[in-house]
């Protein structure tokens, strides 16, 4: 536990926010509620990944900014310092070393099975709690320097995140008989769970209360809720009309074992999928808020329904009410039309890791059926070919702006004139300029140097590094385009390399390519095969502190879900895209990520089976002056040959059409055919050619 | 539901027992005890792998015999048949594939982490019901004959394992009101939890029994509980005293976040390994029905005090009251004693994974802590160093049996005289002639031909095939020695192999040295490396449907949670010891599986870190008839040779000081460097030699 003292106070940082007026404006509506308490997590109604402004609820009461969407790799920092440091201590505890950073906290902290870690790790960048005389936030060493900079005097900080150490905080602070309140729609039922286990038995009494009592503190000052349109996709961007979708899920639900009558979506990408409808409400995220309310005789999506154009109105068939009609609710009804609904003999379908304990205490245990994952989270995870190949097409349009980014690069980084910052300028300005596009679909990463060995680093306009000849550059990005998300990782040199950092960019190499390159049987589960991309690192005490790939949508989340290489995610299957992601990064001097995103596709195997493997669609060649070829196994080097292959005939064509002769060169060039060196100094491969040579001559 | 028609009751099959008056034994009891239904599940009260004859309570019952600890592989064939049939359905509910059949019900079961597939799989191998007017059991495809042959009329078979489908059995036969009983010491808490939560709002009450119903109808005809003395190991085969071990858990206990004051233990290994105490209480397994309560200032321990010498008592320190006396209790005494002692300022810590409802049901829920396995579970899977010396030399030991089997059957199988049974036999009499052994460490699996394809064969005196120079031979088997507990498996052909038979035998063999020479970082967990053992198989589209490995004791259990490569394995550290055992199973035809110890070593690495490997501690050749050179790697090769050069130096001189001259002479022969060959056919190697040359020819 950490408070400021008196004496600190009086020197507060300039960065620190008064909070004196806000939390005053909070216990007073704690006083009307009759709470001694209040807990103000910061996630949103949908579990997002990323939150809108105006559900910056934690950060406004606080001043404390930090939240766990709020870049693009915020856990694996955690996970490389803390994990490492403290893993004699969790022997005992069994966990995936390796937890993906790519996903939602909720998410990822699913990921971390056993309730144990789940509680150490998973109480989010930041949950504040306020009582009538203290105000306490709660987070982990990502955000200490960052949240004392930022609280004022009024804020305890404490330096831990787990849901039983602000449990014990409230028993001391909350006298008997006391009212712990929260909002129900910022707790997954998990949370709640936990929450309510530890306060059983307490005579402390968590209260549910549906208005949420910051927003009201909050008063006019709170950002609008987004109000622009929401808008259909044309026809050609879409795998299938959403009357289609609709019947596919309804028989979905009439031959689920309970035969649920209902199935209420909450995921924001549920809804904009199953309606093939977008709009801009989440920064990098096309969605809307919304929920979907599904029934075997209704269609209810509950939106705010001015946002809608009289075509937009007709395109969902909204003025009737058969089975097929779309009938719009009020967003803020969801609660009460789902409490109404289950009043009859229905029973509710309900993804429950990312459904909120607002929607679940309405329904009555009996009526709630719950999966994991939603039929539409599964079924979205699941590219038909149409959609296949819709993301194939933007990612090589995405290969086109990667590549005018690199050889851009290759001219202006020697002049000096490039910096961190400016790049990422201008590979977003790039990928704006394609056809369909829609921004970038997370901030870019671009870190030169040491900086890329940074976790969650994205240079500023005030703060970055210039590129230079001398370091390692990363850059890490993504486009939004019409009929697709990209996302993807190239790691280059323009001087001259160390040794050990072409070992290590090649044994990340191997990795993807290992990964890429495996065969497995139908329905493995990624994490069964994470490994396989970590080998050629482990081989020589390298590892990376990060997953190895996250699922990708078509216009939908760049960290889609439920695909992956964790352990909640679900079962690879046939029309599958995933990122495979390897990386290797030295502290204080440079960091390497090589990510293509893949799809799965069916195998052929000597002998008949259903087993699966990857196809690459990213389209952009690796860096030739970091690969240590003699350190790559024939079977390596001929994939690797054959991908880029595929990279000339695909990409090549369309640099061709668009008269960029310079890139076209340029991918001429860093797509030759590599081939096998002698072999210097004491690689492994030197073991393998003098093996290759000795077999060669030996007799059977 | 399937139950036996009336028709085919008079035509019942000899093999089925009546039960007539058992049951009406049994409803005697429940009339007293006023209930409505009971539950008999097929456990014991310590949640253990095999449960003794006065434990089976489902089998007496309902004469249906079928137990899921009564073979080595209970689950794989569950796995390979069902769960790949119905693996399309199971899209969305995310699990391992790959789960160990290797372990005892409950581990396996909480391997299937998500809810939904436990359910399915894991209400045991027959969990039966009696009602008052009714009787059912409930269980799997592997059992449907069997039970179908054992069981009279009052039985109705439910060809369904999940807990829903019994409650929905019971809320159709119980009317509301209704009181189900059951025994709380045979309910993990899990399952109870499961149980209650879906009786929840029925208004059927479920009610814990401590006194066991079928225990009483079963009278005097119940096997007696085991008698014979309880010894304590002499210290040349111990890790460390009894003293020493109380000691650390003491300080570990201290050091806990929630500093406990007891700590409750249920598993029989656990009290065996803290004493260092052994008998022979279950089968293949040296325990004692027997718990321990430790807490800071007492060692109690719950055992039928007469079945100790007056030696051992003084080993225990039994006299005195002092913090390092070990204080008798009677073992039916535990639940008051836990009961009592949690009146007092306390908290007791458990391993929740196997502690069962019986116990867990009288701590208040604040003063118990839970860890899925309780520190004695974790301390005893890592070995010291003279634990380590132990286990090694009984596994050189182990091989000279090994040996001497082979080479008895290279001799007499082509004569004709062997079956799978004397086979068996023979192999456990040589085991038994060794020193310090104490018989076999699981029921032999000898299986030729097409038996070996089947997952849970053993062969009997009446049942059995005749080994054959034209069939593979499958024997997977192991001893109980003072020093150490043993499994090996190796299949062997001593005529022609087809080409696929080499094929398959070869990339089994393949998985086995890529898992054994990986190099991984500390704390890997099992389940993330487990690929790497397949990967060689699944590449032309081979797999195996069971798990990769377990742990193993010292003369404790030859399955020793919680070590191995499934999901609720806990993380590799240095001084575990697991099997590896990849397989293959061609159904009709074959089966192979070769499996090995190995113990978790550090691993050098060319960069500093906490790298670890695996060194292998089962010294016995592979059939080098059955291994196709030319499909191995360089560097596989020359670790199988480095291997056989190993075994040669082990157990070399151990043949030659026995003047088991033959053995040593086939030794020599079956060791000698395997060289490559030119490939023949289409294999993959040829790609590689092509590319070898290739490259050697290229120009760099």
């Amino acid at each position: 536990m950490f408070g400021c003292l008196p004496v600190i106070c009086q020197h507060l940082p300039v960065t620190a926010v008064n909070t004196t007026m806000r939390l005053a404006a909070l216990r007073q509506q704690m006083q009307a509620w009759n709470l001694t308490a209040y807990i103000i997590p910061d996630t949103d109604a949908h579990m997002s990944e990323y939150i809108g402004k105006h559900d910056e609820r934690r950060a406004w009461i606080s001043g404390f900014t930090g939240t766990a969407g709020n870049s693009h790799y915020p856990l694996s920092l955690l996970l490389l310092v803390d994990l490492n440091r403290s893993m004699e201590d969790l022997i005992g505890t069994q966990f995936d070393v390796f937890i993906s950073p790519l996903l939602s906290r909720e998410h990822r902290c699913a990921a971390l099975a056993p309730l144990d870690l789940q509680k150490l790790l998973c109480s989010a960048a930041g949950t504040a709690v306020v009582t009538m005389g203290k105000a306490a936030v709660w987070t982990d060493s990502r955000y200490w320097t960052q949240a004392e900079r930022q609280m004022d005097c009024n804020w305890e900080l404490h330096k831990e995140v787990s849901i039983s150490s602000i449990v014990t905080w409230i028993l001391a602070e909350v006298p008997a008989g006391g009212r712990v309140g929260f909002d129900p729609f910022l707790f997954s039922v998990d949370s709640w769970e936990n929450y309510y286990l530890q306060f059983q038995d307490s005579n402390r009494h968590l209260v549910s209360v549906t208005t949420n009592l910051v927003d009201l503190a909050w008063g006019s000052e709170r950002p609008p809720v987004p109000s622009q349109p929401i808008y259909a996709l044309p026809e050609e961007f879409t795998g299938s009309t959403w009357q289609e979708k609709v019947s596919t899920i309804r028989s979905y639900m009439q031959n689920h074992t309970r035969a649920p009558t209902g199935l209420l979506l909450s995921a924001l990408d549920e809804t904009a999928w199953l309606f093939n409808l977008r709009s801009s409400d989440i920064p990098y995220n096309p969605f809307f808020y919304s929920y979907t309310l599904l029934t075997d005789s209704s269609i209810r999506l509950f939106v705010n329904k001015s946002r809608f154009s009289p075509e937009t109105l007709q395109y969902l068939n909204t003025n009737c009410t058969s089975p097929m009609c779309v009938q719009l609710e009020d967003y803020s009804q969801i609660r009460d039309s789902v409490k109404a609904y289950a009043l009859g003999n229905v029973t509710i379908l309900i993804g429950l890791s990312y459904t909120t304990y607002g929607l679940y205490e309405v329904i009555p245990k009996e009526k709630v059926v719950t999966n994991t994952y939603s039929p539409v989270m599964v079924m979205k995870a699941v590219k038909n070919s149409k959609e296949q190949a819709l993301l194939k097409a933007s990612h090589v349009r995405d290969a086109v702006v990667v590549i005018q980014y690199l050889v851009w690069l290759e001219k202006n980084v020697p002049k000096g004139t490039v910096d961190e910052f400016s790049g990422a300028e201008h590979i977003d300005e790039l990928r704006r300029n394609e056809n369909f596009s829609s921004g970038p679909s997370f901030e870019t990463i671009s870190a030169s140097g040491l900086n890329a060995a940074l976790a969650h680093y994205s240079p500023t306009k005030e703060l970055h590094r210039k590129l230079s000849s001398d370091e390692m550059y990363l850059v890490d990005s993504g486009g939004q385009y019409w009929d697709g998300t990209t996302d993807i990782t190239r790691t280059v040199h323009w001087g001259t390399p160390t040794a050990f950092q072409k070992e290590a960019y090649t044994r990340v190499l191997m990795g993807n390519i290992d990964l890429s390159r495996l065969i497995f049987p139908a329905a493995t589960s990624g994490r069964m095969v994470d490994a396989v991309a970590r080998k050629a690192l482990w081989e020589v005490g390298l590892n990376y502190g990060h997953g190895t790939g996250h699922g990708i949508g078509n216009f939908l989340c760049v960290h889609e879900w439920p695909v992956g290489f964790q352990s909640n995610n679900i079962a690879m299957a046939k029309g599958m895209f995933t990122s495979i992601e390897p990386g290797y990064y030295q502290d204080g001097e440079f960091g390497i990520r090589l990510e293509d995103v893949v799809l799965v596709v069916e195998a052929k195997t000597k002998y008949p089976g259903t087993y699966l493997t990857f196809e690459v669609v990213s389209f952009v060649p690796y860096d030739r002056k970091l690969i240590d070829v003699s350190l790559l196994s024939p079977e390596q080097l001929q994939y690797l040959n054959r991908y880029y292959q595929t990279i000339r005939e695909t990409v090549g064509p369309e640099l061709q059409r668009r008269q960029l002769l310079e890139e076209f060169a340029w991918l001429e060039q860093h797509t030759k055919p590599l081939s096998a060196m002698a072999p210097h100094s004491t690689s492994v491969t030197s073991v393998w050619v003098v093996s290759a040579l000795a077999i060669l001559s030996w007799s059977s």
